[in-house]
């Protein structure tokens, strides 16, 4: 095999690299190679493949960095994507701006999960930040992400940062000398079988997370797909169950390519949330270091305008998390 | 994204291992990743994968080398798997064995193509070799193969190997001085598109290989896929071919897994070609260095024992290959 | 094969339907069927199938009609998802409504292609409507629609409706009497090798589709992908060569699931284009019959206020279509 | 969506025609729909899709009609291929003819499962025969086939034909004044979880199979994948059960392109087992309606003298399958 005759009467091979360039010559290739979601049973999404970059394990999860054609660097945890170099600045400039914009003057974060940096480093953008702990219980993420994440190097050496590994729920009544203007909910989907549940439910917001937050504190976290059949899954019952809790709730979302869907939000307080679109981006322009590219204060408005299908699924939403009620989205973790 | 509660309060993560052991748990990532081969426009067939481990290009062809969960190290050319580490022993076996056997006593051969370095090991393990010409035309390919093909390490090393980067047909025409006792053909596959098809008609057999044979001399040639329907693209016509310019000529075939098919090699020769199972055995016993893992004198007796179907189609074909008709097993060349 | 030991000594087979319910047992068949659309080439997305329900084509096109899980019934055009049970009324209601609310009061309408019959079916819920008149090329797709998609056989028993097998460019231009209160273009997206883009020209708005709107009439037009990287393919383009030509030109967009991707729309007037949500609001329950599910004042407003990175990115696009400088998404016509 | 700019100014749509011929113009949708079967957690086959032509389901299975671009009309039973139009003859052909030639006159024959109708169809092209009772426990699966494989509906139809409805084992059980020349065992393959390893025990073979075979009396049984990796699956282990119960056990294997395997069948006796090629050819030519498409005395042959690796493997083997201790392949059955 191999060998293949002459077309043009000179048998020079000349070295050439299969990565850099030639997509025409490689398509052959790169074509065969593949990353395939299950995003439901019956519904796949593939990207093609130009590498593998590294795959690793922890006790709890299964840790993979895929260099994507479509999307660029992706992180797969337990086979499902969670972040992609291409749009990763939309999930993550949704989750932290607009609650560090809407608190008056946020000087202390905590970060529930967030293992992968891209948070902290969308939060140590703000100027009026002292500390950020970020607690996350997989070590091996932590370290992964460190490792291979060249986007969050800066982020991890920022001495304003508190890397705790430990379950988020033990650290914050742990540290019950401590409170924040931000609590930030970066948790892995509440798999089936995963055990996030139950840092989602009723009783955990309102009996662990509430008392951490200081005076006119704010509370954020990813609520998972929010498109007009998928909210239903946990998005909506995110939002019920922190309406439970807290007076002023906030619910907004936003499309991700490499999710193949819209991913939503929820934010949460005691104290009015209400900016216009201009506060918004005056704020942006005085505490944020650098420009966002995917948020500004028109962008805001309009992720937190929810079309009427989903508004009105949210509102007659009667569903709240428990320990012992549950609902997840599709799945499995390794606990399962 | 990433954290996870604590399902039993130890929080210590284990040190990364996303390969040794632990099948249940990385499942859901490993069937993650696939390589794709379209072995006809309306079938595929699909590996999983553990990593790609390279990927290059020459100026003729691309070249990757996977890591597949099903069949290990696989060498892709072109999008079309060459050799696959856990079955290419069949394939070389096949390739090499019954006709070095068949000669009274084969000192010199004469590989065309052959980069992958598979077809010299299996030669240079018969102990009557004094030298072996390897002549592939893809220079980035033997490196290629050199590099990363451990199994063929010893093989390169072997002082009784000589590998010539140039066009078969060209070198066999320029070394005007030498002649072979055994020629092997291990060309790529006649795809539409690629050059190969050159390396198979009447008269390159006629008025290169056979002069370049000495007395007793015998010629053998991969051929393609042989399985009941497709061994009409190519097999049947090389067969039929061959049967033009050799008195002797014997096609026999072999199930290669990882091919997801029967694949046909035919042996031919001016010498008559009968040996029975038990001088097979003998033979390899006295001449051939270790133990064939597949080839013996009963299974080559099998192999050259075609199936009803496929003997009356070899027997009733007509066509001759000609640098005017060829025929294109599926699949497209750089230069289609 | 197909015998089964008797797992409880009773050995009667209940006839049992394999299509109602029963997806537990089901699972297993349900996901071994499966359409795959190659969104981009390095991009895949794939739906399990029940059935393929019917199959066509026509001398412009090939034609399919597929029972999916994920989105039920789905019209595929040229391999290309056209339109899904499950979501094409988001598609419907942003194509439609907001052109014919924004007009004071809409009676004649003209429809560029619409073959599904999906838009002549919302423009008929609009009490105001005297007259539509729809002009697709392709008889098989219209026929193939009217017999297979029965959500829409009422609006084709309408008789404010006619349907006209022509060019839609021929077509405007034969009418040189009629001209329209609202003309909507619900055209295949401008595929490389189809023959659409004509349709989405500057001098086409120009010379054939302005002068046949009325005083205060509108144009608005699918406008292909609208996600925050596929925005350029075509959206970007389509919204800056309509503002070459019209005063008021007003793009928006929308998610929409079956298509893995935010999709977009462009509205344009020489007639200013602005309402309030709660005017948009009160002019659906005077003039739509029913309810509509996705859209509503809010979500205009929502759909109409695009993304910072779209926003930036339609305010700079220079680029104009010309019947000599196209833009093209993926995917290929019968005619490439 | 739907509308086409005219190419040629000429608008007549032609006729629907979505079957006959085009191919050209519908590889784009032709390509879009695909048949996957897992043949190991990470090995996939996969074969583009005309049409899904009937599903149902049994209390016992899922049963499907699909039909196939490579490989004709395929019946899947559990999402696992059954029988493929194109090739099942080779199937057949080997399970049936071997046993039926190797015994002097065969007049009664009991088939195990074989609800397809196949097995009894190549059974009844036997002038000896008399009777044959096919026995299957799933009704639907045998009307299934009944109403929709074309083939077998002349076997359906034949006096000497028994269809019965019930467990094999429960069934021979019952008839103990019957006994028969040959017992040819048609079953699903010993997946996990399905209950037909029960068949496949020695017990059932010393206990039940072998007294009901009269004198000279032959059993032959399908006995799962026969590749180089896949043989030690089940085939080694049924081989070797066989091997404590009867005298005479002849192993063979061939090649079928659907399964993209090699499927082995095995044949048992108290009476020695041995015909040259030539007599088989003889016997054929006398007692077989109509000639065989791929079986006859060479092939046989061939197929019977196995690869070093499998013979040796064979040879080795030590496990006997009894109810405490099966075997499985991949795969799910129902009752997992």
């Amino acid at each position: 095999m191999g060998e293949i005759a002459l077309p043009n009467g000179i048998g020079n091979g000349n070295s050439i690299n299969g990565v850099n360039g030639q997509s025409q010559s490689l398509n052959g290739y790169r074509k065969s190679c593949w990353y395939e979601e299950e995003i439901e049973e019956d519904l796949r999404w593939c990207f093609a493949l130009n590498s593998i970059l590294h795959t690793g394990a922890s006790q709890y999860q299964d840790i993979a960095l895929l260099d994507t054609k479509p999307f660029g660097k992706a992180l797969v945890i337990d086979g499902k994507l969670q972040s992609a170099e291409t749009d990763e600045f939309i999930y993550h400039e949704c989750l932290v701006h607009p609650a560090l914009l809407y608190h008056p003057s946020p000087k202390n974060v905590f970060i529930m999960g967030g293992g992968e940096g891209s948070t902290a480093r969308e939060l140590l953008r703000h100027k009026t930040i002292d500390k950020v702990v970020m607690c996350d219980i997989d070590e091996e993420v932590v370290n992964f992400c460190k490792s291979y994440l060249v986007v969050n190097k800066e982020a991890f050496r920022d001495t304003r940062l508190e890397v705790i590994i430990n379950d988020a729920r033990a650290e914050l009544e742990a540290r019950d000398d401590e409170s924040y203007d931000v609590i930030v909910g970066d948790l892995a989907d509440p798999i089936d079988g995963g055990p996030c549940y139950k840092l989602y439910t009723k009783s955990f917001y309102e009996f662990i997370v509430k008392p951490k937050l200081q005076q006119g504190g704010i509370f954020v976290t990813q609520a998972g797909p929010a498109g007009i059949f998928s909210h239903t899954e946990v998005f909506s019952c995110i939002y019920n169950t922190l309406r439970q809790v807290f007076k002023y709730v906030v619910p907004y979302s936003a499309h991700i390519p490499s999710y193949a869907d819209i991913w939503g939000w929820v934010m949460a307080s005691d104290s009015p949330l209400d900016l216009s679109a201009e506060e918004l981006d005056l704020r942006m322009r005085q505490r944020i270091k650098g420009e966002n590219r995917y948020l500004d204060g028109k962008t805001f408005s309009s992720a937190s305008t929810l079309s009427k299908t989903v508004r009105k699924s949210l509102d007659n939403e009667t569903h709240v998390y428990t320990e012992e009620a549950a609902r997840f989205i599709h799945g499995h973790g390794k606990h399962a």
